[in-house]
């Protein structure tokens, strides 16, 4: 890109979806159009209930992801799926994550003291 | 990966690196052995001064790079460069950042709400 004046800037780099805990959940949710229970999420990405908690808020409040709760007998339970807009945004943010990468990788192959991966 | 408990959890996303300015930064010096000065840098990546500076020393804290001060007439100029550590760390981050599309990717083609980009 050497028309661009700041080629390293990656503006779509989007900080509420790029923040690690943040990326895991909507990779998790990303396959699944029928949503995830707060309990598998939670398992899958790792997290503390209150740390999930406090992201689920930020994605929620960013119209990213929908809560929707109900009972299991007696038992409360959120389900969460990504919304069409959360969708749109996660995958917009992908095509600049993989040009990170196609960056990284480049500019990896250009220099000598840098080893990359065999292909 | 069936048997990892949190496959989600992306642990090697390492908070230091995966800064949205900082990994602009990294990928910029990734193909630089003999570093950029602090102006090309901030071109690049289109940070101020102030921003450039301070993520600059979160990176030297952590030993990823090196600044190197001199003058050039009477100016003083700083050349930063990535350390053997860094460059070792970044590309190991990469790989889970790899990781991360080639999930995303798998996700998005078997949900059928989802349309990936064509190949």
């Amino acid at each position: 890109m050497p028309d661009d004046p700041a080629p390293y800037a990656y503006e779509g780099l989007d900080r509420i979806l790029h923040e690690k805990a943040r990326l895991g959940m909507l990779t998790s949710l990303a396959g699944r159009p029928d949503g995830l229970s707060f309990a598998e999420l939670q398992r899958l990405c790792g997290l503390t209930q209150g740390n999930l908690s406090r992201h689920l808020q930020v994605l929620e409040e960013a119209r990213l992801v929908r809560l929707d709760k109900s009972f299991e007998g007696k038992r409360p339970r959120t389900d969460v799926r990504l919304t069409t807009e959360g969708r749109a945004r996660f995958l917009a943010y992908l095509d600049v994550l993989e040009q990170v990468v196609r960056d990284a990788a480049t500019a990896a192959r250009s220099s000598p003291e840098l080893k990359p991966k065999p292909a």
